[in-house]
C-alpha cells in the first residue's frame, strides 16, 4: 500500500493503557467546563436553575436511550455520573473510546435541546463543553459508596446555596457577607436561618434540587419482603463465593443474588432478548434517595445487569415516583 | 465534613494513567461514530457531501478558536486530527481531560452549526456523536509522518470513491460489481477509469476533496529563501542537541529552530503577550500539501509554537488561499 | 539548590501509570528468563529436577518471610506467583515498586541458596533472571480462577512431560518421535502409556509434580462445619452487600465471612498485632488441590486477610501435611 | 483444551498498560530497599564504601554484558540508571518485562559477587532487594538533563557526606552536632571547613565517590576537532526535521547526527553485524564528567545506538580513563 512508510505511526497508538479492567463497574463522569461563566452570561436562577437541571436530565435520558448498557446515571448541578454494569463488555472496554461517546452523546443531546429548555436564549461562542473520565469500582460496596458520595455532596451543596442565596436575594446581603455569616455553621444552623428568618422550610424545598437525579431503566419495582422463605441469603453467599463459574444459579436467590451483581453468563440468545427488552423499558427520571438499601432492594435489575418486570403501558410517572 | 465516609472512593480516580508524557506532541484524532448510518439517513452527497465538509471544518474553528494551544488540526471525511504542542502544557496535559474537552467542543459546534449547512434537514435522535482518543509523537519528524499518513489516506481513499462512485451514479453499476471492478487496480488505474469512461480529470476535482482540510493559526507567510547567509541550520542544530536549556536562541536561527519543535522557555510576560497574539489571528482553513517541507518552512510558528507576524487586517482569505 | 536547573526531568516520572486499583487482589507472577537454556546447561534433572523446584520453593519462603502482607504464593516449574490482599495498601499499590521488591528478593534468594540446592556446581555467566508482571483481579471467584488455572496447567504440563520424558528415558525415543507419539492424545491415552508401557503409575507420582506447590502462612486448620448452627450464610452474605462501610461484623459469620474477602477496617493497634502475629506463623510449603472449596474453607485467614490461630509449636510439617 | 474454564483470567493481564512510547529514551532506574539499614548491618565504611560501590558497578558491568541494547549506566551510591536507546525494541518495549529483567539481572550478579567484594561477610536474610522504575525521555536533551540531574545529586550528596563523617569521624561529634553545624552551608562553606579543620582537599577525593560511576561500551574515541571542513552541522539539523524517514545520512555527518539520536533504519544485515560488534566491546567503567558536551562528543556511540570502532587488544584501562 502506498502509505505504507508513514503507518508507522499508528504503533505509538498502543501506548496509551486504555482497556478497563474486567469485572469492575465503570462510572463516567461529566462536567460542566466553565459553568460558573455560563451560568451567568445565560443568566441562570440561583441557586437552582430548574430549566438547567431539566436540560442536564433530558441529555441524560438521550445518553441512557442510545447506549442501553448503560444501567444507571445521576446527576447534580452541571454533573452527571454513567454507570456501566462491571459485566459490560462495550467497546472491548476501552476507556477513552468509552468516554468520548458519553461525552459527545450528552452534548449532542444538551446542544440539541437547549432551545427546548432555553426558549428564546439563543447559544452563542464559546459553546457550552464537558470534560469526562472513567473509574472503575471493584465492589458492589464501592458503586454504592460513590453514588452516596455524589448524592450526600450534592445535598451539602443545596443545603449551603440554598441558604446563602436566600441571604443575599431576600437578606439583602452581599456574598461576602453570606459568605461570613454561613463560615463554620453546621447544617441545623442553616436549617435555623432558613426557617427563622426567610420562613423556608428546606425540607419542602424540590426533591431534585435536594436529592440531585437518579436515572435507571423503569421496570416493576420488587418486593424484597415477599420472597420465598427459603433462605435467599444462602443461595446469595454460596453463588458469590463458592461454585465454579456457570453454575446456574439455585432457585429463588433472585434479588439477593442481584445485589452482589454476579451473574451466571447468558447464552447469545438470552443476551440478544435482554438487549430488545432494555431497549424497550422506559428511562425513569427520579429524585430518590440511592443511599439507603431500598432504592437498591426494589430495583434489583440496577446491580444484576439484567433485565426487569417491563411495565404495563397504563401506569404513569406519577405512579412511578410514589412507588419510590 | 459529613461525607468523609464516603469520600475514600476519590482513590480509585488516581488508578487511570492520565498524564501525557511531556515534550511529545498530543494528537487528537476524533471520529464520527456510526456515520454509515449517518451519512444514509441525512443523504449525504457521494462521494464527498460539501456541506458536511463545511460543517466539520466550521466545528473545528470553533475549536481552535476555542483552544488557542492548539496548533493545527487536520481533517477528512468523518474524522479531525488536533494539534497540541509539545510543549503545551493544558490541563497539566491529563489525557481524559484534554480529549473530552475536545471532543466536547467539537461536538457542541456540529450541532449548533448544523442547521446553517443543513438548511431545513432537522437532527433527530440517535444523535451525531464522536469518539476520541490521544496520541504522542516524541519528535517533529514523527508528528510530520502522522499528518503525512492522514494526508496520503485521504488522497488514496479519495480517488477510490471518486471512481466508485462515477461507476455506480453514471455507469450505472451496482456497489459490488463497481467493487469487483476496482479490486486490484492502481491509481493509474483509477486515472485512466475516470478520464476514458467519465471524463473526469481527477487532478482538476476540488482540493479539498483530494487533500483534505488543514487549520492553522493565519499569520505573514515566511519566506525561508530569505534568511540571512550565516549558517541557521549550524545554530539550530546547536540549539537542538547541546546548550544547556534555556541558553538563548543564537540570532537568526529562526526559521529552522521552529522546525525543531525546540524553544527557549518564555517569560509570564511573553507567555502573555504570546496568548493574546495567538487569539487575536484568524484560524486559516486551507486545501494544501503538508507532506512537503514547504508547508513547514512557510508556518515556522506552526512547529516553533511562537506566535509569527500578524496578518494585515486588509488582506482576505482569497489571498491567504493562493499564498499557500 | 544547585540541581533544579535539571530537576524537572522528575517530571517524566508521573507519567507511567502505576497504583494499582484499590480493593482488587494483587498477583505478582514471575518467570524464569530463558530457563531452557539454563537447565540444560546446569543439566537440571527431566522431566522435574527436585533440586531446582526446592530452590524455587525456598526462594519463595524468603519471599513470603520478607514480606508479611503476602497471603499465599503458588509455583510450578520456573515460575511463581505471589498473591497481595485486595486490601493491601503496601507501597501505595505502585505496581513498578511491588514488581520489582518481589522480583529480586526472590531472585536474592535463589543466587544465594543456589550452592544449598546444587553442591558442587557453580552459577556462571549469564546469570539466571526473572520477569515479572502485577495482575489485579476483583472478586475472590476471580482470585480462585486464577489459581485453578495455574494449577490446571501445572497437571496439564506434568503429564505430558512425565509421559514424554518417558518415551525418552525409558522407551529410547528421540525428542521428535516422542512428540509426534504423543500428538492428539488425551489425559486418558498418556495414562495407559505411562502404565502399560513403564509401569508407571501416574497418580503415585510425587504431589509437588502433579499439583505444583502452594504456600501460606501456616495457622490452625479450622473445620468448617463446627460452625454455628445460625446462618453464618446470611450474615456472610449482608456484609459482602448491603451495610454501610464499617459496620462491624455479625458473631458468628467469621469462615464465610472471610471467604469473601471483605473486612472491617482494623484500628491501629489491631492492625499491628495483626502484623506481629503474621510474622510469627511459619510459612507453610504444601502441595494440595487449591480448586475444590476445602482449600479455602479450611484456611479463611487466606482470603480474610486476617490471622488465624498461631499452631502449637510442638506441631511439625508432617502432621501439616496430612491435615491438609 | 481441559483448562480453557479458568483461562479467561489473562484477560486481565492486558489492563496494565504496558508497552513504552516508540521513539523515547527508557531510562531504568534502580535504587537499593532499605540500603539504610543493610549498611548498618555489614558495617559499611562512611561515607563511602568502596568494596559496596565496587559490586554495585560489578553487577552493573553484568547488565550491560547480558544486554547488549543497553548503551549507557550510571551509579551512584545503591542507585544506578540504565539507558536504552530510543529506537530499542526490545521485549517489545513492554515496561514490566524491561524493569524486571534489569532488576533481576543486577540483583543475581550483586548476590553472586557478593563474596569477592565483602570477603568474610557472609549473607543473611533479609536479602538485599532493589526496586526498579521506567522513564521515558523524549529527547536528546532530556536524556542527557536526567544524567546530570543525577551526577549534581551524587556531588551534592557527597560534598555533604565527606563533611559530615569529618565532622564526626575526625571532628569528634555526634550526628545531631554535626548536622547543625552543616544546615545552611553553602559548597564553598563545606569546602572551607575540610580544608581548614581536617586539611582535606575536596577536590583530591576519589573521582568515583565525586562523579559517581559510568558504564559505556568501549569503543575507541573520536575527535570532534577533527571532522571534514563541510557543514556537518547542516547536514545534521537537515537529518533532524526535514528529509523522508529512510533517507541515507549525508557524508561527514557522523559525530553530530549521532548526537541527535536520529538514525536511518539497519538492514537486518547490519543489525545482526552491530549486535555481534555490540557484544565484542568490552564496558568501559569511568567516574567522568557527563554533564559537558565533551563526553558525548568523543563517544558518539552512545547517542546514535550505532557501534563505534572496536579499540586494540593492547590498550588497557589506564589508557581509557586518561582519554576520557
Amino acid at each position: 500500500m502506498a502509505n505504507s512508510k508513514y503507518e508507522y505511526v499508528k504503533a505509538f497508538e498502543r501506548c496509551q493503557p486504555d482497556i478497563l479492567l474486567p469485572n469492575t463497574w465503570i462510572v463516567i463522569r461529566l462536567d460542566g467546563r466553565g459553568f460558573h461563566k455560563l451560568t451567568a452570561k445565560y443568566e441562570f436562577d440561583k441557586p437552582n436553575d430548574r430549566r438547567a437541571l431539566d436540560l442536564m436530565n433530558a441529555a441524560a435520558v438521550g445518553v441512557m436511550t442510545e447506549l442501553p448498557d448503560l444501567v444507571l446515571a445521576y446527576g447534580i448541578s452541571d454533573e452527571y455520573s454513567f454507570v456501566f454494569h462491571k459485566d459490560c463488555m462495550l467497546f472491548e472496554r476501552r476507556a477513552a473510546k468509552l468516554i468520548t461517546t458519553i461525552a459527545t452523546t450528552f452534548t449532542s443531546y444538551y446542544i440539541h435541546l437547549w432551545g427546548q429548555y432555553f426558549a428564546g436564549t439563543a447559544l452563542t461562542p464559546p459553546m457550552p463543553s464537558f470534560d469526562g473520565r472513567a473509574v472503575m469500582y471493584p465492589s458492589v460496596q464501592n458503586l454504592r459508596d460513590y453514588m452516596s458520595w455524589r448524592q450526600v455532596d450534592c445535598h451539602i451543596n443545596n443545603l449551603y446555596n440554598t441558604t446563602f442565596w436566600a441571604l443575599i436575594q431576600q437578606g439583602g446581603m452581599d456574598g461576602t457577607a453570606a459568605e461570613k455569616r454561613l463560615m463554620g455553621s453546621v447544617a441545623a444552623d442553616k436549617h435555623e436561618i432558613l426557617f427563622k428568618e426567610f420562613s423556608i422550610n428546606y425540607n419542602n424545598e424540590p426533591e431534585m434540587f435536594k436529592k440531585g437525579t437518579v436515572l435507571f431503566r423503569d421496570y416493576e419495582l420488587e418486593d424484597p419482603a415477599a420472597k420465598p422463605a427459603a433462605d435467599p441469603e444462602l443461595d446469595a453467599s454460596s453463588q458469590t463465593q463458592l461454585p465454579a463459574r456457570g453454575t446456574p444459579a439455585p432457585k429463588g436467590s433472585g434479588t439477593l443474588d442481584a445485589l452482589s451483581g454476579t451473574n451466571a453468563p447468558l447464552s447469545k440468545t438470552q443476551a440478544e432478548k435482554e438487549r430488545k427488552k432494555r431497549q424497550k423499558a422506559k428511562v425513569a427520571v427520579e429524585h430518590v434517595d440511592v443511599i439507603r438499601d431500598e432504592f437498591w432492594e426494589r430495583r434489583p435489575w440496577i446491580l444484576s445487569g439484567r433485565t426487569g418486570r417491563l411495565k404495563q403501558e397504563t401506569k404513569d410517572g406519577a405512579e412511578k415516583a410514589q412507588a419510590a
